[in-house]
């Protein structure tokens, strides 16, 4: 063998610091993940060290490159790069407390815990469905601002179960329809699963797949500096997305362990350690870095801050920085509530009967036309969800300066990506697909309610009110397991007025994702008032008769029904107050003394045409009443469902009555 | 244009019963999606023509070919073809009632409702991955009982939807690496989605990632009656899966509307439906056929009844035949009983403290050795799961004999091919996963709960008791949100006797999906008896001292906590009971009278390391105390989580002495 070269030498001792810090961890940790970090180290070295820019000095930087470590169980690569390139939330003590109470080193990266932790991953295939969006996102802002204030890179690595994960084909379709040039994904081919080979489980060729989707493929032995940096030059010239196969074994490095699965996902063993250490010629003590190998490292960073400057020299000079920075910043809630306030005012003079779907289609007129950030989308249902606005422009590859993107028939990719563009920032992303099908989308509006990241579904045909289509596309027990993802708000309007408020709501986010659920059948306008923003309560007395013998407690299309029901007592000689609940979450937030105020004494019916769980304890005594649903919908026009399923107004106030007289 | 022949004549003929057909009913219901059955009604007729073996009198033969529409929204098209080919509860009357409340031709096509809809679909992707599971549970069954009893082929009608959902790529990779060639996928390629064409949002090439993923690939007009034979025979005869590519015009034969976005999902109205009349020459009245044409329909189950005649003499002759027919009805539990009373003795005996995990091991390997027809698998989480048994042999393409399926990292295709498996019959699947990616596979065990499909789902690592992976990979509103979840029994055991009675219950089921929540840490052997199978109570006292003053009712891994609670209070002088609740749907179905007396009167509290959703109602009153989660879990060893998240003996302790001394 030749000597090595300088570049193939340096790139090598980089990459083995990442693999000395990886088993260091893994092992002080007594828990971790060593394979990948040591197997994809040669490639992050290259990677980082010939094509990434960012600044470890300001992390938030918005024209920095993007990296997402989608194989999130080797976190311990993306905590060893973060230190190496000097991080100041990363030094080495975070790396001895890997997996430790209160660190920033949790066993997945966790957006938020560490600078550099671009998403939150590890169920597997969502930091690549996010990265899409990300990707996305760059483009869009790109076709906004210019090549001055936006320019970068989304790069992922991402394993054999980030592939064979369904997302992975959501994701890649609509990279590759969008033309996402920008987005590099190198792929850990170590064809190693937990199970063992992959050949145990699939066939698929992958570089075939791809092509197929419209992707730039190339392959290189993850082994040899020169090939991967010829391997992502390639892809980084490539117009079109690009995968990079890194023919890689799993823990290289670890001489009897290597290239097996034994060492995915446990601690490699002192003994290990020692030959490894003996095998990569690293002498160096645990979590120590050669001096002349951190310096590598660290002139990448040097070289990020260098690009920073020459970024905010450009910012400071750009004539659109103040409409930049507003976007950065998610403002223009001002405008909104201007327009908003008009909007409500119109309301409440032409109390249309209108779906709450419909609704929100007036609603985002203004939402749309006062925030110029929002982007909006559907999983293929826009006329049925009534999400993108008159003059909505559609975002494509030839041009990414439009608002409106057709996802596809992709609900989870969807959500995973406008993940992404609400964590590469510049946009408010919102997308629509009806309520049942959050149950495809879950995993990632679970992944953003754990984030933080404020984004906004509209998730409409919420109940079996939207009749014939039947029990497979009605939600029954959907509100109540969104209701239980934490930090995820779930709004329910009952009128125009509720749906204008809950969009005003979504569009003030910023630590979670909100959840609209909108009627597909037409509803009148319930509310008189609308100079305060009652929904943001989550439950208000909509009728208050003062003394009250009952209370109705009602979200969304079934508010309707309590008041009637409401009428009905009267007629009877029964009092009920009439509650409209939107947001358990919400009201969940407000004050104990005003909870007790809007639920009373009285005697409870909960009204909602889904089942009662989540109802108790939230809303609900044990000894109060509830009508609505216990077992899945039928097909049926929406009334005779109503019926047949006995969520009525005379149930309501049968149930009402039998607990007062009881 | 050369004068039709007779076979296309005739096809064509047939094609237009289910055309007519279909306008009929979905302007009688004013509701309906006309497009799809309209377009591939040609492909339909030569499919069953020519190559569909199936006999209308006996719609559960085992040997029947398998007909999927995974494209449900098309259920015109099955309902219009049953009918035509005679089915008994398919007469015109239940055409006219179309989407009505009772009818068996709901909106989309519900399994259990009519005969020979072999699946519930709707929610697009999950026929095609069911039919992956049918299509394996052929060549498993073929394996085991010869070609004289089991020959049949397995047919989908997928639209774009299908193939643009992630699942269609966990289901086709799956079937590639698996080599299923009797299955065969006529894509509905109208290029037409509900949002507008297809370019909209695809750039896929279906052909090319088919072919990467291992299938053979072959396309045709999906109007000339000759190349769609030609092309499905090329399919039958290729040893791999195929994709047949029918290039369809949507809607094909309404003169104005054909493929337009405008006849997908809405009646074509009365003025339309006289042109395309005209168009197809077909002058009979609503739900009127021509008797030449409802002969040759019915000449198909003819050819049926013959082939079923055939396969009965050869069933009647089959030395293996009792075994092949206990198989079909789920036999074999006196044995299972047997062998479980033994293994429950022995966990008396030997009282083991390890995790439920483990204990769903040993008891499995008593399920496995009792009941040959059972079939494991995991998603590539074998050695965590711990779901397969010593001498459980692979299932391969080159061994359909095996009991044990990798499939892959691919929870949401391991889901639906376990309940096309379970569809298919003569098996007893279950399949392992963590329980935070149930959310992956959600939409597959929803179908399972809607259609009552008996499949076992065992998911380990059920808490923050998994401890370093951190939040993303810890359940903790999983629990409610699959309680939630009409028809699916939720089981989390609390030690190694009720693991092995939760697999009882499991393989004793016959009408809806099982899930077993499973710990990964050990925990003590708490039962001293086990005559009796307390879990499938739900819920029972496993510590009862008479007169009680506070009851504490823990699942899984907490009733360890709340008996040690129990002994603390007692150090106290307050006098405890215990109640362990592994399934709550179990104990809802109890009498009134056994649930009052379980629970006491005495105060409450909840021990659970998750959300408290889903107790209130069920098992707490308002004013019981509950331990347990608020909110996502964090990266840590499990001690230090629990502790962390206060669900500690002295917590549980101090609610129970609060509400007391309250």
């Amino acid at each position: 063998m030749n000597a090595p070269t300088s570049f193939e030498a340096t790139t090598r001792a980089m990459a083995n610091a990442i693999r000395a810090l990886t088993m260091d961890a893994v092992q002080a940790a007594n828990s971790g993940h060593p394979g990948m970090p040591m197997g994809m180290a040669d490639v992050a070295a290259v990677l980082f060290r010939r094509f990434v820019t960012l600044d470890p000095a300001d992390p938030q930087w918005p024209d920095r490159d993007r990296f997402v470590l989608s194989a999130g169980h080797g976190s311990m690569l993306l905590y060893a790069v973060n230190h190496l390139l000097g991080y100041a939330d990363m030094p080495a003590e975070e790396l001895k407390r890997f997996r430790q109470l209160g660190a920033r080193t949790a066993g997945h990266p966790e957006y938020g815990h560490a600078a550099g932790v671009e998403v939150t991953t590890g169920p597997l295939g969502q930091g690549l469905a996010t990265a899409v969006g990300m990707a996305l996102a760059e483009r869009m802002a790109n076709a906004r601002w210019g090549d001055a204030l936006v320019d970068h890179r989304t790069w992922v690595i991402a394993g054999d179960g980030c592939l064979m994960e369904g997302i992975s084909h959501e994701a890649i379709d609509l990279a590759g329809h969008l033309g996402l040039g920008r987005l590099v994904v190198l792929w850990d081919d170590n064809r190693i699963t937990i199970d063992g080979g992959t050949e145990l489980s699939t066939s698929t060729d992958q570089m075939a797949r791809f092509a197929a989707a419209g992707w730039h493929t190339v392959a290189c032995d993850a082994h040899d500096p020169g090939g991967i940096a010829a391997a992502i030059q390639a892809a980084q010239e490539d117009p079109r997305p690009s995968l990079v196969a890194c023919r890689s074994v799993i823990g290289w490095g670890a001489p009897n362990k290597q290239g097996s699965p034994d060492c995915h996902g446990a601690p490699l063993g002192a003994e290990e350690i020692a030959a490894a250490r003996a095998h990569l010629e690293w002498p160096h003590a645990p979590f120590e870095i050669d001096p002349a190998v951190r310096d590598a490292w660290q002139a990448i960073a040097r070289r990020g801050a260098q690009a920073r400057a020459a970024w905010q020299a450009r910012h400071a000079a750009h004539p659109d920085r103040e409409g930049f920075d507003e976007a950065q910043s998610r403002g223009g809630l001002e405008v909104l509530d201007a327009a908003m306030a008009r909007h409500k005012a119109r309301l409440l003079a032409d109390r249309p009967s209108i779906a709450t779907r419909k609704a929100s289609e007036l609603a985002l007129a203004v939402v749309n036309a006062a925030l110029p950030d929002t982007v909006g989308g559907s999983a293929d249902l826009t006329g049925s969800n009534l999400t993108r606005s008159a003059g909505m422009r559609l975002v494509t590859r030839a041009d990414y300066g439009g608002r409106y993107i057709h996802y596809g028939i992709r609900e989870h990719g969807m959500a995973a990506a406008m993940n992404g563009i609400a964590l590469h920032g510049g946009f408010r992303p919102y997308g629509g697909t009806f309520l049942a099908f959050a149950d495809y989308s879950r995993p990632a509006i679970r992944l953003a309610a754990l984030m933080g990241v404020p984004v906004t579904h509209v998730m409409t045909h919420d109940s079996i009110g939207l009749g014939e289509d039947g029990p497979t596309h009605q939600p029954v027990e959907h509100l109540a397991s969104l209701r239980a993802i934490p930090n995820l708000t779930v709004i329910r309007p009952a009128d125009a007025v509720e749906t204008a408020e809950s969009w005003e709501i979504a569009m003030e986010a910023t630590d979670g994702p909100v959840l609209l659920a909108l009627s597909r059948q037409n509803l009148p306008t319930l509310r008189d008032r609308a100079d305060r923003n009652l929904t943001a309560l989550g439950a208000y007395c909509l009728r208050d008769p003062g003394d009250r013998q009952a209370t109705l407690i009602a979200t969304g299309s079934e508010v309707e029904i309590a008041l009637a029901a409401a009428d009905l007592l009267a007629e009877q000689g029964i009092i009920a107050a009439v509650v409209s609940a939107p947001s358990f979450e919400l009201f969940a937030a407000q004050p104990a003394d005003y909870r007790a105020a809007v639920l009373g004494d009285a005697p409870r019916v909960g009204v909602e045409a889904a089942i009662r769980q989540g109802w108790d304890g939230a809303i609900l005594r044990t000894t109060d009443g509830f009508v609505g649903m216990t077992g899945f919908g039928a097909s049926a026009p929406a009334p005779d469902l109503y019926r047949h399923f006995g969520i009525t107004v005379e149930a309501v106030a049968d149930a009402a009555r039998n607990l007062i007289t009881e």
